[in-house]
């Protein structure tokens, strides 16, 4: 047994039981009717911090639910890492559907099982006991602050805010996550990228009023026709998006990290009969990994115009709308990409009809390179507690804040997960498993003392 | 004045009081508490017919409103002309929209304002004068009959069935209907095509479930993009049918009904301006008037799928909608097209996702040849009486129950109507000119005149 398996060991039923405290607090962040327990929460942390032994800690204010930071400076030339995590859950509706009751939190079959077991209080408590065993036995080899934030879950509309008011407190060498999921206990991995975001609604607008379709069919635009038509100009015979100097700034992924990347085990069969497909499709020349993980996207998310009750009324309508997506990748700027697609549908439109494009949302990829000294501090301790090289996940959704700290903080953020497929989070029976747990607490010392020896060559 | 016109005069004040008499009857088909009405409508039909000197005339069941039914046979050798009218009027809301009450009848302005006095009560009622001044000046040259139905204002749901019942009865040379418009006073014409209708529901299945985009978008097809992408190979770059075979029995117009066609006054400008567009959209190739008249068209009525709500909400939906429609023309079956939309979308659907068509209605396309004895005789007499030759229409819209004539009683529909645009027919303030309402009167012993001559040739 290594030294720190030895203090988890010894500490363990310590640990479980303020990991059970934490989970028992129902900081449900979507619900008013639990704002005080978000206070609770961010004392709770505060108390967490104190005790393993930061200099400071403190729950400060924002214009939502608080946040709770922490900081442990041993001396300012060294690197320092900014932990993120939430101490906010979801929901836990339907209660029908949980075999234990959410709040209170028991061990069975080797796993914790609870709301928010693993997503975040699971795997944002391993930190907390990493920090503290540094601290006890005097190995904390680098300065250390922690971020906790009560509004992940609702999509952390004050975090941004604070970051920008809050620079130099803030200020870090890197940004460390465990928020994600690794591919299995037997197969580490580390979420390298995720993808952006533009979506817009578009307007086609033809006639003034409906019109008889037998009277004007043939002789008049229909809006919808015309949409159609559009939306398949988005999209080319290959299935890559048509839209000129669309990719013009897409990253181009080294063959090594495509190698690595579909080194990831995938069961194309078990993938088809999951969703209920008999063929996938994509941009021909890609993997279905690399399609979601390294590719942007195109999808219509919504489409309605005319008719849709039911039988047969002949109309030719005067508007049709739709919602168009598009999923970035690292070095597409989503305002650039929102301009590009108003341009480019102006610009294939008929004169026939008028075309109004809104953008409504947005939001940057992210990507940490592999050659990154986080990226390698991470590889190398969880090679060295799992026993196997993980892998690097480019994952095909977005974390906005991950981006919104690259942008504001100017820090790269490493998402070394340790929770499963199978932690059903945001679910019902949501757990963790103790394996996972324990291996997060050896691997995190691991980080630091890699990170801080790389990052300071 | 010619000897008709003599008749008229002498007895235009007792015509005018005959009519108000059939207007007075509210006979609203698709109104339930006017059922009675459309007894005393038939009724009041039966007895016009007996005073003009048919030999018999009855009042007749079917499922829905009746049907009255005349007849005068002067020598079975003889041709016969089936007279086909209607004696129900559409519904007269918005009432507060009428300057006069829709079913007491005035005269103003050389004008019969009421409902139904175009539509088909004054256009029908023509045809039950002129054929009482043929009896009474013992010049009605051929044999009649006369089918007066109550159900068209609701789509003729059973005269197709009392035709095929009552095939012997209704047997005739051809069938004379005033109940279309005519160009102008100044310039008569003849409606010579209606066009079809194919009628069509589809839906496209993709996953089994709605999708995060994120996670799924580019390895997934999405029902919606797929959707518009085989709408849009519905049709080509010059906006003509894209499904083979799709003109393949498409009736050949010659260029001599062409050059006629396109002789009638079309003013593009007022027309974009109407409907508010600022550019027409069509098959390359042909004009307004003959894309709508003699060529087919294909329209989406309606489409649906996904998220329509408000913001921008990320999804890969598992279904997508959409109602499709072709007008159809002379030489296309209704039925063959059906099956052959139904083909073509199966056959360009790619295998990620399955489409179901379903053939919700349709209805075959009619066309009377500038050349048919009935054309000649009907351009001939309107020549007569408005001293300017008739120009031929191709209507876009479509009168089912004459195709279902063609089909059942397997004989050519002349439709020779007096009507005009401004008559404002199914809106308030229905009107029909007296100008139009005598010249009717003048031009149909002519048609029956030049009718038998030509036809017996």
């Amino acid at each position: 047994m290594t030294r720190i398996q030895n203090y988890i060991e010894e500490h363990k039923d310590r640990f479980l039981q303020e990991l059970f405290g934490l989970i028992s607090i129902p900081s449900i962040s979507s619900s008013s009717e639990h704002k005080q327990d978000m206070y609770k929460a961010a004392e709770y942390w505060k108390q967490l911090l104190l005790d393993a032994g930061a200099d400071k800690a403190m729950v400060m204010e924002t214009e939502g639910h608080p946040v709770t930071f922490g900081e442990k400076i041993i001396d300012p030339a060294l690197p320092t890492i900014l932990v993120y995590a939430h101490m906010d859950v979801m929901p836990v509706d339907p209660l029908h559907l949980w075999n234990t009751d959410p709040f209170t939190p028991i061990i069975k079959d080797d796993k914790i099982w609870a709301r928010g077991a693993d997503d975040d209080k699971g795997q944002s408590f391993m930190h907390a006991k990493a920090f503290e065993y540094m601290v006890k036995t005097k190995t904390l080899p680098c300065n250390v602050k922690f971020l906790i934030e009560g509004e992940e879950e609702i999509g952390s509309p004050n975090l941004g805010k604070f970051c920008t008011e809050h620079k130099q407190m803030l200020k870090s060498d890197v940004i460390l996550v465990s928020d994600t999921t690794m591919i299995s206990a037997d197969q580490p991995s580390i979420t390298t990228g995720l993808r952006g975001l533009s979506y817009w609604q578009v307007e086609v607008s033809g006639p003034n009023r409906d019109l008889h379709s037998g009277l004007y069919g043939g002789a008049v635009a229909n809006p919808i026709n015309i949409l159609c038509r559009m939306i398949e100009r988005c999209t080319n015979k290959n299935n890559s998006i048509a839209i000129p100097d669309f990719y013009k700034n897409v990253e181009e992924v080294t063959d090594e990290e495509r190698r690595l990347l579909n080194k990831r085990p995938f069961d194309k069969e078990a993938y088809k009969k999951a969703i209920g497909v008999d063929k996938l499709f994509g941009e021909m020349g890609y993997t279905t990994i690399e399609r979601t993980g390294i590719r942007p996207s195109f999808d219509v998310c919504g489409i309605w115009g005319g008719f849709s009750g039911e039988g047969a009324k002949t109309v030719l309508p005067s508007k049709a709308y739709a919602k168009l997506s598009c999923r970035l990748v690292p070095g597409q700027d989503h305002e650039e990409i929102g301009k590009l697609m108003e341009w480019y549908l102006q610009s294939i439109a008929p004169k026939s009809i008028t075309v109004n494009v809104e953008y409504l949302h947005g939001g940057q990829a992210y990507v940490c390179p592999i050659d990154h000294p986080a990226y390698k501090a991470a590889e190398q301790a969880l090679t060295d507690t799992f026993g196997v090289q993980p892998l690097p996940v480019r994952s095909g959704g977005s974390i906005p804040i991950v981006a919104a700290f690259e942008a504001i903080l100017e820090v790269k953020t490493i998402l070394m997960g340790f929770g499963l497929e199978s932690d059903a989070i945001h679910s019902p029976n949501e757990n963790f498993p103790l394996y996972n747990f324990y291996k997060g607490i050896e691997t995190i010392p691991l980080f630091y003392d890699y990170f801080t020896s790389k990052f300071s060559k």
